[in-house]
């Protein structure tokens, strides 16, 4: 399995860098616009597993280059760069290729986050989609994780993934993918367009944390 | 602590009814635009929760009538029916009543569920809001749960909810009613505007539901 992470030197491709190269053996490589960022910030996740006995597939690239063969692209790019970036590297885009977007559009006012579904389509993951070509499935998935968390390698999960898919094989790779970050759960949602109920619960997460002192970095599970 | 339970003869007011029931002392009074249909259920619920060995206070009213002299004042009604609900019974509130709303909105297509709030404002709390004078502060709560696991007595629950309030003496009072019921953690989500994003976890947890086979009647947790 060979995983592109675009956008990979940003919080949640830092956290599911570390947690695919410490927990898999898949070949994840680190995209970014500057190539030499990518490379440092690969250089530094393997550090960081190799520091923990454990051998490490990750290199860097331009967000281009990081496609060409990858079995899997996640987009872990903020929402307003999703559409830009699929555009980007569409056409190194292999034909069997997954296309996840984890990607969560949010505004904040003075109660808190809310919710801000593009004005054209109603998620984020819908804009992933308009621009994919037909043959490339693509995926909403991590919308809910916690960055910070899941950048720690010492600190359990213990938490879900809603998968939402229109191809339920691309789905069910999703899920295989996910569920091999120890301590993470992937349940299936349904198609894409029950996307913006799954984003939705970021901004909950961001407000639960703002308003409880015990909680933090938090997830969701369901039960 | 009295708590009316309007439209406590429907499956989210069963199932509160039945837990406080069980797990407190507090005086219960189930209201239905039948009185005797109210009654009938405040019987029924009785007896389940006196078999069990637990002396129950539970009556039952017409919804007007249920109101009068209730701390907490619960909307469990279907959404359509809140604003209706405030208007019957809003000159029977005490001054210092709170009113808890529960209910969410969704419609369902081919895909699955969908949060659908209502056109003019953006939650059906704040549709609750809206109907109480100013001196009642309203409540969010209890939107999430699970009703069946709810009214079966056998089945443990472990999930939170999220009690949102613009007035945060009314929500620590809501919370302490809340936490009363075991296994039932109540968590700060902030002011009435955040409700969408805690409403629109109802249709999520439906569509979680009819997609994975293994899961049904599900609740959630922030973890």
């Amino acid at each position: 399995m060979r995983i592109a992470l675009l956008g990979g030197t940003g919080d949640i491709g830092e956290g599911l860098a570390l947690r695919w190269a410490l927990d898999t053996d898949y070949k994840l490589v680190v995209g970014s616009r500057d190539p030499e960022k990518a490379e440092r910030a690969a250089d530094h996740y393997r550090e960081q597993v190799e520091s923990r006995g454990k051998k490490a597939t990750l290199s860097g690239a331009s967000n281009t280059d990081a496609v060409v063969g990858a079995d899997v692209v996640v987009l872990s790019v903020p929402p307003e760069y999703v559409s830009n970036i699929v555009d980007t590297v569409v056409v190194e885009l292999a034909d069997d290729a997954i296309v996840v977007c984890p990607a969560v559009s949010m505004n904040r006012d003075g109660d808190g986050f809310h919710y801000d579904p593009p004005a054209e389509v109603d998620s984020v993951t819908a804009i992933a989609h308009r621009g994919t070509p037909d043959a490339v499935a693509t995926v909403g998935a991590f919308h809910n994780l916690p960055a910070g968390r899941l950048s720690n390698l010492d600190a359990p999960l213990n938490i879900d993934t809603v998968v939402l898919a229109d191809d339920v094989e691309a789905a069910e790779t999703v899920i295989e993918v996910a569920e091999s970050i120890d301590g993470l759960r992937a349940i299936r949602g349904g198609p894409l367009a029950n996307a913006p109920e799954v984003e939705g619960i970021t901004p909950l997460l961001i407000n639960v944390a703002m308003n409880n002192a015990e909680l933090h970095d938090l997830g969701v599970k369901f039960d």
